[in-house]
């Protein structure tokens, strides 16, 4: 099927869909869970299938670097390379190329950076960043933007603001001439039996390819903001995202900002929020009408030994756990919360055990997965209000 | 069901058999995958229960250090600590604390020694390495031995087995005396209905407690093998490990000390052989009368990317392996050679990834234990002769 986005039922400004893509189906609300360099840190394939997870986003930037954007167009794309046989999405490497301040340098023509690994030059164009999105040949692609530094003045946000446009034409001009360029892309043929391990990546069906989503700036002030969903808009993307978020800012204005762009943004088309956020938050923005979102939260934070749960937030090495015999979350149906106790949970991460690292990413992510469930049952339903209810406020402090 | 060793077939000196444990059967020959501080690192628990893993090796000494002896004790035992409800052994510690050469001092009572953790000052005796072993409930514990250090002179070599012979005495004693102390152990009354996680310890039957086993020394002396082993054996224990191998000496040599104490042995219990080896090590001790056999080798080995496989050892990290879209192992059935390829494997290795460490752990164990399976259904059938035949002898030069 070629890319679609269905809206199943609403309830106020939220909204429970599915995203139809080349290699399947996705229900929105969604949180995608981070595969930076084609791996979500610790956990296997198959226990992300058992959690549910139904599309995964991996950094171009990581995977451009290693092993290379050709290495994975020859392993047959990013799907296969990786072995799991359902949608990923890449962002466009703007983020971190603009996160290396001190290895780059913006011009009109794009970003000149120095690779985090070997201090190698590299380059990215709005031209080259979509080219390594077509080789590496994820279901939903990025427009390559400017993601602007915080704090920033007017003058300055409205003119990265106006090249991130620029940008979006260049992109989508590419994209459009070289669509059909991504290795699983098949016209008008019957796709061709499979070889090799069994659990290689499904021939998707005949003359499906990739999809480009466009992505909203504007920095910190809400006219730019409208501005740069206006604009955005006009370009006639498939999909936007609101990008430049999560960078400094406190909660609340992130959610301005949220609020300052999505109003401008087709009803018919997928929102994807970048980067955000705690558990609180991403039921708050489903509730201002996102519908997909990823964020490292969930997997970094699990690295650290910080634990999302049901009765609140939760440090496992604290000493108190080294005698609980209890689960992580009581009410968590997860493989570990209904196998092991916390002070086992304790004990592993104490001990700098590998084993702390995959148990405690496998329980926030469920958690995170879980949540996302919910309220889309909850927008299904008609409830979200009453749902929302139960929840923080998405301005709390974190710890 | 108290400690049973039952042998169901034989070819030549080889012996499928069956161990019956409190906490459940373990197939013969076996190998028990180490899990040093209750996780095998990387691996979780219900990985390990699909790869057949019947029965797992925890070390005292590190438990002892980390959590504890009595946090474990006090939270049920190592079983329900690490949510495995199968068989588990322990040993006796002195192995590690033989390892911290410059950190313990030996005499007749025993070992002081200082943590590798944070120096601290701790004590080994027999009976205190036994009273440990008890408070972690293990369903196998070992005799408190002297490790002989290599080289050793021969006197020096039979004083040492000499004291190991008290102290296997000692150990035995202690543990006669306090055998029912163990916290799952339950005499003549119904065995209590269990709250808690799902996957808990199942309830022992009641009578049942720990099985100590004896370990033979005598470095690398075959009249002190055979006089360890005789005089062992006169001690009366349910089985005989043969401790002490594997410390530097060359592999042949280590099958002469195999085949010199092993004789000596009785036919109808189990005969441990600790800390080997390769794949084709193990088949040959198998082979050679041998039931049971640890080693860290395969999940140490794959964690820095050395892997077993039907067509030899590989290097994931070669870069060779970088457009190989083919299974680590073809022959091989498990989810890891079943799911990726080499180039997949080798990009997670060169990134220095989680997922590496576990997926290589995960095949490595899987071949191990296939081995071990094949030359069970080899001694049944008869055919362990022509199943040798296809195996590099075991003096092979290791990479």
């Amino acid at each position: 099927m070629p890319f679609r986005f269905q809206i199943e039922a609403r309830d106020g400004a939220a909204r429970a869909g599915r995203l139809f893509t080349p290699h399947g189906e996705v229900q929105t609300p969604v949180f995608m869970p981070v595969g930076t360099v084609a791996t979500v840190k610790g956990v296997p394939q198959d226990v992300l299938e058992e959690l549910g997870v139904e599309i995964l986003l991996n950094n171009t930037y990581h995977l451009y670097l290693r092993p290379g954007v050709e290495a994975i167009r020859g392993l047959g794309g990013v799907q296969k390379f990786m072995a799991w046989d359902r949608p990923i999405l890449t962002d466009s490497g703007g983020f971190q190329v603009f996160s290396l301040s001190d290895l780059r340098k913006v011009t009109e023509e794009g970003v000149a950076f120095r690779s985090h690994l070997d201090g190698s030059s590299h380059f990215f164009s709005p031209e080259s960043a979509v080219a390594a999105q077509i080789g590496l040949g994820a279901d939903i692609i990025m427009a390559f933007d400017e993601c602007t530094e915080h704090p920033a003045e007017y003058a300055r946000t409205k003119s990265s603001m106006e090249m991130t446009l620029r940008w979006a034409a260049r992109s989508k001009k590419y994209f459009d001439e070289h669509r059909n360029e991504v290795v699983w892309f098949k016209q008008d043929t019957p796709a061709p039996a499979k070889g090799g391990l069994g659990r290689g990546t499904p021939a998707p069906v005949p003359g499906q390819t990739q999809t480009l989503f466009g992505i909203v700036q504007g920095g910190m002030f809400p006219d730019l903001r409208r501005e740069s969903a206006e604009r955005t808009v006009e370009l006639d993307f498939p999909g936007y995202a609101i990008g430049g978020l999560s960078v400094g800012e406190p909660r609340p204005m992130t959610y301005e900002m949220v609020n300052a762009a999505i109003r401008f943004l087709p009803e018919n088309k997928p929102r994807y929020l970048m980067g955000v956020g705690t558990p609180e938050e991403i039921v708050h923005y489903v509730a201002g009408g996102i519908d997909m979102m990823d964020c490292v939260l969930p997997t970094r934070a699990a690295r650290h030994g910080l634990l999302f749960t049901s009765e609140g937030r939760l440090t496992i090495k604290n000493a108190r756990f080294a005698t609980d015999e209890g689960p992580l979350d009581p009410n968590c149906g997860c493989k570990v919360c209904t196998r092991y106790s916390r002070a086992y949970l304790r004990h592993l991460y104490a001990a700098n055990e590998l084993l702390a690292q995959t148990l405690n990413t496998i329980h926030n992510l469920a958690y995170y997965l879980d949540t996302m469930r919910r309220v889309r049952q909850a927008i299904i339903l008609g409830d979200l209000a009453s749902f929302l209810s139960g929840v923080q406020p998405p301005h709390v402090s974190l710890p």
